[in-house]
């Protein structure tokens, strides 16, 4: 059988130019149902990643009700031509045609709090919600941090202690900084190319699907979390795996009285006037699914990237408590970091969930599959938030035009600054 | 077998009283899934009616981005003992009770645009969302008359010119004002208790879930539209059939170029400082269902209501034509609707898909299942929006504890209107 040599481009693969899903009701054949088998596959996956409320069960994360807040726009109509050399490449690229290259559905540029650049395509406008695949996981250790910090959550407490539940699973002797670190040592594969890989019985016990007849297996993720079995010892090596934030999770409800989805909301979500209600997934029992399920609109993600490099304040209320981000920018264990293996991320940790550079501007981030992220950059005031649908689930696909590309547009704007008034006469 | 003689009252079957989903996770026996044969059974329904969302797929109505309109409050401490004589009943009954009889969720009474009655239980609260049930219907047929209104739609079209899929359905030689009042004569059954009734093979194809092994039917509200035949002729007498307002749903979708959903936002939900976004559920392909699917908070019905009862103004925008609810109040035919046999709604009639009374007040309501109610009576200038999860669908069981009460209540609060220093001093 012929394999197709590479994927479509990104302007011919868009929901629109393909046809996917359009009108009432889409042609038969350019119809995308939850129960397709590939569903989440490119080019599907074009059109689902902004739909991901249309085909399952999900929760809401309410939004304030004052009303929307203002974020000043300031187009810097030069970052387009700021060029850029790929990872491994020998030719630059610009940061306009790094856009396609990464297949991005939507990319925002925040400059000391003000859009500096703007830019939608494929099935996301300024308005429409967007899957943050593992974006969510930081929101998750975020929340975690602030239990932490507020003294509501210690982490030095071993998991079994909070949840009984989890007491005889990998995770009963775990601490809770271990599972914020995902430094635990846990009997459980998320390589998604082998089909027996943990990762899919977890993905079964998730789904809100009925389950196949005779199923005997968990029914929910905090039933599969109950199961998993511990290979080696806590502590010693970054694994990142995806159910460590589940549990992060179950902490928070367990520790809170409310599910993620609401503690969300009460403490970031209705306090930075986003524009929309964002949601997660959920499994068939109603658990917001902390380990990838969040969704919302560009500009609601950029805003709480700047409520993270404004230290945790929002409009002169200190939201989340700033030790919070001052410990995740102070990283996690660079050496324990090593261990896993990140040939594009060499020198970088992982705290709190988040993905820390330790590069000289202090910048971390946010990262979810196929192109998903939030980029914070203290030094130079930036943030940028990316959602996208590359065809390639790894960000090791699009890293290489993506984590230069941030930081070539953060030093034009410090260099904008020094000389705004030469490089306009230019 | 025993058979239990009467349903748990109304205080001992909230999910709280239940243990109904509370908890992270909730107890195994304790647990509602989409799957559950009864997930949408008394006294399961009681949570089901608030949470929709978190068991299937759903579309959102966006509100506004200008923050929520302020819903003045002035509660009247007498509404609780005013007292009403229940339809067939010789002993008369408060509105205090009545809430309990109802198996209210939630009751709010508007008086001049003011909260002058506001009470919840159950799953609901003054922040969540509940199931509409039919009186989504009476959303659909109001964008239905907007669109006829303003020369969009032409009520005398046939819906097969409009939609050519529907050409050789029972729909198909129907005109658009026959299937907005529903004296179509279709050859399809809405009786729940028949298993045979086509309103089953509509669900089926309706439904989000994967359909079982050689199904071999219609897999979407539109798919299913195009089977129904038609028995007798259009026009003679009103048939309560949801199908018309899917119909009506699809009539809008092919006007306007946007799903019912958009449609909704865009004309109203967006304009009248609606507290939370809604949501409709939808089918396996996205398609909102316009005959039951919509959810809102109780507040954001009552504003609905509101706007209805002004004419269609807001904050002083017509927000929809004067004309259309002009429409709605001179009702249907009232012979026609007669022929339905609706024992205690003598002298009322349908319009637009709502239930127009004919009363001395002007009164009109929109109606669904399990108690959901908006009721409008102009001469009063009340609103009274409820939700509830009567443990029997049909509206008979509980429009005897309800129609009177609405009634006793618009004259109280008329009466108190003209001599509330006598009645404050008492």
């Amino acid at each position: 059988m012929a394999q197709q040599a590479s994927p479509l481009l990104a302007p011919d693969s868009t929901p629109e130019a393909l046809g996917l899903m359009q009108g009432f009701p889409p042609a038969a054949d350019k119809t995308i149902r939850f129960t397709d088998p590939d569903y989440f596959a490119f080019p599907k996956l074009r059109w689902t990643v902004c739909h991901f409320r249309e085909l399952m069960p999900t929760t809401a994360v309410r939004n304030g009700s004052e009303g929307v807040s203002e974020l000043p726009v300031d187009i810097d109509a030069g970052i387009d031509a700021v060029e850029f050399l790929p990872l491994g490449l020998e030719k630059s690229m610009t940061w306009h045609d790094a856009f396609d290259a990464n297949y991005t559905d939507g990319i925002l540029v925040l400059h000391h709090g003000r859009v500096v650049y703007e830019r939608y395509d494929g099935c996301l406008d300024e308005h429409t919600l967007h899957g943050a695949m593992s974006v969510t996981k930081s929101l998750t250790g975020l929340l975690g941090e602030v239990l932490v910090a507020e003294g509501k959550l210690d982490e030095t407490a071993l998991v079994g202690d909070i949840v009984p539940e989890l007491e005889r699973s990998a995770f009963g002797d775990a601490t809770v900084r271990q599972v914020l670190d995902m430094t635990t040592a846990l009997d459980y594969s998320e390589d998604y190319s082998d089909p027996d890989a943990e990762v899919w019985t977890y993905a079964a016990a998730g789904s809100p699907l009925p389950k196949p007849k005779g199923y005997e297996g968990p029914r929910s993720y905090f039933d599969y979390l109950q199961t998993v079995r511990k290979d080696g010892e806590h502590g010693e090596a970054f694994g990142y795996k995806t159910i460590n934030s589940d549990v992060v999770g179950w902490l928070i409800a367990r520790t809170t009285g409310v599910s993620i989805a609401d503690y969300l909301s009460d403490r970031i979500w209705s306090k930075i006037g986003a524009e929309r209600e964002a949601f997660y997934t959920v499994d068939s029992i109603g658990t917001p699914f902390a380990g990838g399920g969040f969704n919302a609109t560009l500009r609601d993600m950029a805003r709480f990237g700047q409520l993270v490099l404004n230290d945790g304040k929002w409009a002169g209320e200190q939201v989340i408590p700033a030790r919070v981000i001052a410990s995740l920018r102070d990283g996690g264990d660079r050496e324990v970091f090593a261990r896993a293996g990140y040939e594009l991320l060499e020198g970088w940790s992982y705290r709190g969930m988040w993905w820390i550079s330790h590069d000289d501007h202090g910048s971390i981030a946010a990262r979810g599959v196929h192109g998903q992220t939030i980029w914070i950059d203290p030094a130079a005031d930036v943030v940028i938030a990316r959602f996208a649908s590359n065809p390639v689930a790894g960000n090791a696909a699009n890293d290489p035009t993506s984590l230069p590309a941030y930081r070539a547009v953060a030093e034009y704007l410090m260099a904008q600054e020094q000389s705004p008034g030469l490089v306009g006469r230019e």
